[in-house]
C-alpha cells in the first residue's frame, strides 16, 4: 500500500472521530465481519463470483488491517516478515511441496 | 507492503506448488479462518492479549489477502481507493463524526 | 437438544464459574471462532474431511449458542420459526426452487 | 429443538430443491457468515445490541447447523455429549473455576 493510500485511510478515521471505536478487540471483529462478507462471494458456488464485490470485500478487509495496524504501532512488513521465517520453517520445501497437509501432520 | 515482501510471499507459494490450492475460494476461507484466530486474541478479555500471537495472526490475514491479490491480479492500492470512494460518500463526515451508526442507519 | 444435554452444559458452565465470560459479546466471538475452525476442517479441500473433526468443532458452535440462548434467556424453537416464517416470506417456492440466488436478487 | 421445528427446516430445504448446495463445505462457510453477521450486532458496542437482530443472526446459525447435523446423518445429542467429555477433562474444575485460560496454558 503507498504511502498515500495510508494516509487517505488515517485522515478517514480522523475526520470521523472514529479513532475513539477503534480498540484492537473491536478491530478484530470488524476484520472477521468483513472476511466472513468476503466469503459470502463464494457461499454456494466456489468458481462464479461477482469480481467486484470480492474486490470491495477484500478492500474492507484490507482497510480494517491497517486500521489494527495503526492502533497498534506495528509495521507491516516487519510482521509479515517475522511470520514468513516462522512458516519457511514449519513447512520446508522438501516436504510441503506439493502437498497442503498442515504442518502439525507433516 | 514492500516488493522484496511480495516477492517472498509469491516466491513461497511457488516453491511448494500451492498455487493449485490457491482458489480464490479457498483463499477467502483462509482469510476468514485467519481472522478468527486473530479474534481468539480477544475472546474472553477486550483488552489484555498477548501483542505477539496478534502479530502472527494479523501477519496471516495479511499474508492471504496478498495471496489472493495476487490470484486475481488486483492491484492493493486500486481497490482500496475505489473502496475509499465508496466509505467518504456513504459516511459523510458532518453525519458520521463522532458516531458508528451503520451507513444504512445515518 | 434434550433437556439433560442442556442441563449438563449449563452445569459444566457454573461449576467452572464462568458465567461471568459468558457476555452476548463475548459469546458471538466464540461462536464465530468455532464456526471458523469448523470451517478449517475443509480449507483446502471440499470434500474429503476429518468426520470426527468435523463432529467436535461443530458441536463447539452448538454449545456456544445454547450459552448465548441461556445468557438472553431465549427459546430456540420460538427463535429458529420466527426464522423460518422470515425464511418462507423471502424465500416463495416457485422463485427460489432449485436455485441458490440470494434473495435480495430473486 | 422439537421434531416439529427439525421437520420444517428440512421440508424447507426439500420444496426449494437446495439439498444440491447443501454440501458440508458450503454449510461450514454458511455457519460462519451467519456467525459473523451475528457478531456484527456487537461491532462496535459490547453492551448495547438489537435483540430482535440478535435473534434473527443466532436462528441462521442454529439452521445451517441443522442442516449440517442432517447433511452428515449426525445426532446433535450425540456429538454434544462426546464433546462435553473432552471438555470436562480438558477443563477439571478445580484448574478452571473462576478463569479463562485455554487449556493448553492451564
Amino acid at each position: 500500500m503507498t504511502q498515500q493510500t495510508i494516509d487517505r485511510i488515517r485522515k478517514f478515521t480522523e475526520d470521523r472521530e472514529w479513532n475513539q471505536y477503534h480498540s484492537p478487540n473491536n478491530l478484530a471483529k470488524s476484520i472477521v465481519i468483513e472476511a466472513a462478507e468476503l466469503l459470502e462471494c463464494f457461499q454456494w458456488n466456489d468458481d462464479e463470483y461477482d469480481l467486484q464485490h470480492v474486490k470491495e470485500e477484500l478492500a474492507d478487509v484490507l482497510v480494517y488491517s491497517r486500521n489494527l495496524l495503526d492502533r497498534l504501532g506495528l509495521d507491516e512488513d516487519e510482521i509479515v516478515n517475522m511470520k514468513m521465517d516462522q512458516n519457511e520453517r514449519k513447512y520446508p520445501v522438501n516436504k510441503a511441496k506439493g502437498n497442503s497437509t498442515k504442518y502439525t501432520d507433516l
